[in-house]
């Protein structure tokens, strides 16, 4: 196999899971602006999800949050995506949206607030078993707004005491993915800001339980792929919540804010065996202003440009330049791939999957943001509140 | 008058502006937490921020925000104030929460949006009018969430005309006070994204316009009383909306994040005579996890402490180390009067102004916030979107 | 003209000022790493900054700094410069390292610091009639390490008074070019530290007072591009010091952390008009750990490829797309110049400028690396300090 | 005991380590400015740490930089500090400053410059041997200017040897403190840049390898005090290196930035048990502009105040608020122990101690100041090179 038919049959084989949310409104604490199409309910975020598969041949799989995506029969609903070609994903919990929760879920000082988180962790181990999902997303917003309003270092007491209880609940083919957030919605302390403290966690739970990176979750000047690269290292890495920021959790279309980084983080990925392996490839994103399904399918085109990128560096001579310390020649290297422009090679990959080559031009002409405007009509759209 | 009656006689002619809006609920994009016993109405913000006055004896006047405090009779609604102490202070006009707003206000592409939202802010000079209020204070979320998603140059144009327009409209009494924000709503670019650009509009509209800062809307590292000290010098000056902030715009407690730094920013406003003139001293807050009434006492004394230590320094001292160069001996100057506990001095200003010493024990001895649970029941409660 | 050769048109009128430091040793506080061949006088800087105007075509001037760039005759450094094929820029002033400028240059509370520090700048007004240069750039260390180390009004005051004498010295051709940075050497304040403080100041002098940006000095998430707009919409854009950064003033090669953050810079110049202007396009570099003339090549390069992206924007679609309210579509407008290699295209505008096409290729088999180590032994390198 | 009482005994027992380097020249890369009196030799530099313990009583323990301090007989040197009432503290290794390390030390790509670089620190283990020190404290500068340089996983596995062959040289006595820093002198990627990242190699090492967070090491934003909390959960905390920071490693002295993040993080260092325990509280700063033993006095008073702050809270009221999410109540005891001017009692303290009440004053009327400036006349100034 030529070096770029090997290029080729690794994108082929690229999956990348949309969440389901992405799907619906999403806004900031200011305004949720409502866009009309949007789906109403879990079935039509699988046929939104479905278009994106459908044009872009590697978006097989959808997250499901809950209870955003609580329903009666998930067997059925996992019916409803197999008819559509595709499997649900992730089952992301949501221990943030109860009044219950005001001062934390796993965290809170109240023990019998941190018993109703941990049963709607369990309970979405339950929906797991019944969807097939391999993967529970754990981000907890807990944390605290004021110096002192809470005991930190109790609070990793809490945590650590949940998360056994849930981590003894899964079953052998089921992983837990632990996220951590520097800030937002808490203020002054987030119980799980960083990489360090997430790993820390996982390490104590066992094989199982592994962190996940959502890419707009750090301190400005973090270098993320070394994160990367080091959880791959420690064999710790669960997979990523993909998206792009300027400033804080923007949650803009991945690639879109700082496109060399995801390039990157990508390059780490590839370089660490990650692309292969059980790394989940996830979006999490808000499509405040612009269209969702289309915003979707553009992001899932970028992570396969960077993925491109990634897989075209020169590893021999890119290796060749570091051990004899050229500085400027491995960097070279690097940005010769960088600087190729995929979009021809991504478009043969596509004809050769029997996708069209042009994913957003195939979905403008689908016809399909015009029937959704007209048949969605009555009802409440989804959003995060439901 | 000794040194210490001066402080104190600056102290009792403090005023503070408490905001309507932070007497109800508010939130983070994931959750608001509602409130028992939140306002339904303007009349009972009012009401609320009768009882800060009451218990600080400096938060005479409260700030509007329109339409959120939108009435038939504002003449009424000033008397309403007027028979509890208080006085009507900015109007703050609301251009992000009409769907029409998605791309922008004033800045929109689309003539007509900004049509509606210049007029908009027409309207709200005609409420000043009917209010007395002195201060229009314009904060736009305009902005771009994506590279290339509008003409940043041409929305600058189009933010000029706008503003120019309702310059023209305001009295001889009233002023346009210009709000700039680093980020949130908008991620990528934000229309008035800091100091040098609303300072540059304000300059060409003339004296009537000013700059207002808000101390959680800066990038990270930012020296705010650089920044109030610059404007000051400029005289261009117009106000403070007062809050903290670890990361972001997190809109906690004045005071509680970064004490020192507010104390900086006091001791720069009193060395530039903004202590006496014409500067506002606003709030504009966010309690989503704690009791509003009492986080708003607590924010108003935080300020009070800061204050008093500013008025403290000794400034011949200060000046005679710094003209020396000596650089221990000035910090230390200032380092000596934040370390000083202001606390008993304010409790003796409080005394003598026939307000209780102890504001926070005094509100919670009086009783308005059980009945405020009891009586506030039924009706919709005040919050961001009404 | 088609618009490929426009652009082509465009690019060869390009010019990248290169600074004569860049050529001599830099490096941290930690350690400055020497390297061989570097040069051991003005001259030999010369000699390198014509090797990389031979091999790009583009970088036909070198920027100054004074006392580093000290001689005795100007006018035989210019001739020096002539004889190679390139012309003295921009002279750069030094304020920071002699001993009396502990506390600051022209901001220093004692008024005989202030007078050697105007002095100096005077000075190098002399050096640019004799040298033909047209700008004088001045950043100034200028700041405090602690609160109330200085008083930061009256060194506002201070800083008019010097820029003032200096602005009168200008000659009708002559311009002042005044830095703004964040903050280092300075840790608590600095007297300049953003655009908005560099603009205020370069209004009240006059026309030929005019801003310089230089990449690498803002907080964090601070968007360069809209300040970039904002001072070309003010004609107050002076020129740039380019360079590149993760974290705080790295001083790394130019595109090198953000490739993406340049285009969009060089966007806005193209759409501001600053291209064909009189805006200043200087390279401000320290090149510690990688080869010194080659890094500089490169930076060329990396500045050629942002701006053929930029004017490779299609701004009619681009336009259509803004004023329709098409995110996406406007989004990709932008990213598709991006994302083009234009690679193909410089070698092209090269060869048609009688250049190499590939400038690292040739300078690597010019042997001028090799000369140079063997040719340039004894005497003292070329630094900061010298 | 009253709690007064065992708050006087607790800030009694306190010991701050001041380093050997803080007492010589030290400046930002733009120029070191050297001042008059500075140490000569590693015996001067203990001279004037006596006169800081002298001062305060809480400073008996002075930390020392290999090869800065380098001497033929360390035996000497540390009977040189018992006869000042001193004793050696900390060994800091140098792999920073040789030409060999430019492009790192332990982490090079280079099997000779990592040997050189391990050989290094098995002398500074062999230094502690001589000199009784317990703590090996390691920084290291490596790391990558550009993307690309050196493979950022191998550079761990290199990382990791070298740790390895270091820890099994230690004595039973000896620890290894690993310092974590995000960036400078390398600028895309640090080997160690954050508490995971040192809490993952040293967990890995054995209970002999500890962190030690030094707080001017952080990203924009990070929640220092979190780190000190689960460090410590974790019995991971080997000690601190304190100093204080506006931007990025400012170096600056202690608390001078942000004293209530100082009160917060000595706070979880009483909450947690690390006063009493193994944690080395070490100053590591740099008085650029500053009088030096002047400033270090300062700096040990400045975490004396924290300390006596921090031991005032009155944690059982702190619990019982947390305990009933009384988030106001909560972040007041904190704030009321902050508010608190505890200089009164240090000066107690001190009396008890038999110590001036007033060491800065004492200082300066001791004379010290004028006698090394007048005697240490001639020779070399210490400083980061010697």
């Amino acid at each position: 196999m030529t070096e770029r038919a090997a290029v080729k049959a690794a994108l082929k084989t690229q999956a990348v899971e949309t969440p389901s949310w992405a799907y619906g409104n999403s806004g900031t604490r200011f305004k949720v602006f409502a866009q009309q199409g949007v789906p109403r309910d879990p079935r039509e975020k699988l046929d939104d999800a479905a278009k994106v598969h459908e044009f872009t041949g590697v978006a097989p799989t959808v997250a499901l949050h809950i209870p955003w995506d609580k329903v009666d029969d998930y067997a059925a609903l996992a019916r409803h995506a197999e008819d559509r070609g595709l499997r649900l994903g992730a089952i992301n919990s949501n221990t943030f949206q109860d009044d219950a929760y005001r001062l934390g879920s796993v965290c809170h000082p109240d023990e019998a607030v941190r018993r109703k988180a941990v049963d709607h962790l369990l309970e979405c181990v339950g929906i797991m078993d019944a969807t097939g999902s391999k993967d529970l997303k754990l981000w907890f917003a807990d944390g605290t707004n004021y110096p002192g309003q809470d005991d930190i270092r109790a609070r990793q007491d809490r945590l650590a005491e949940a998360l056994a209880e849930v981590y003894e609940r899964l079953g052998d083919d089921q992983r837990m993915l632990l996220e951590y957030k520097l800030f937002e919605p808490a203020f002054y302390a987030t119980d799980v800001p960083d990489w360090g403290t997430a790993y820390a966690h996982c390490l104590k739970l066992g094989p199982k339980a592994q962190v996940v990176v959502d890419t707009g979750h750090h301190a400005p000047g973090t270098n993320i792929e070394f994160i990367v690269a080091t959880l791959l290292r420690e064999e710790k890495l669960g997979g990523f919540d993909f998206n792009s920021r300027f400033y804080a959790d923007d949650d803009l279309m991945v690639g879109a804010a700082d496109p060399f980084q995801l390039f990157r983080i990508m390059y780490e990925v590839v370089r660490g065996g990650g692309l292969s392996g059980d790394v989940a490839f996830m979006l999490d994103q808000c499509h405040n202003v612009e269209a969702k399904i289309p915003a979707i399918i553009r992001s899932v085109m970028n992570v396969q440009e960077a993925t491109a990128k990634a897989l075209l560096v020169d590893r021999d001579a890119l290796g060749a330049a570091q051990r004899e310390g050229d500085v400027l020649g491995a960097n070279a290297v690097l940005m010769d791939a960088f600087s190729t422009d995929v979009r021809p090679l991504l478009r043969e990959v596509r004809e050769e999957m029997g996708v069209d080559p042009d994913p957003m031009g195939a979905y403008a002409r689908s016809g399909w943001a015009e029937k959704i405007v007209a048949e969605r009509v009555g009802g409440e759209q989804a959003g995060w509140g439901a």
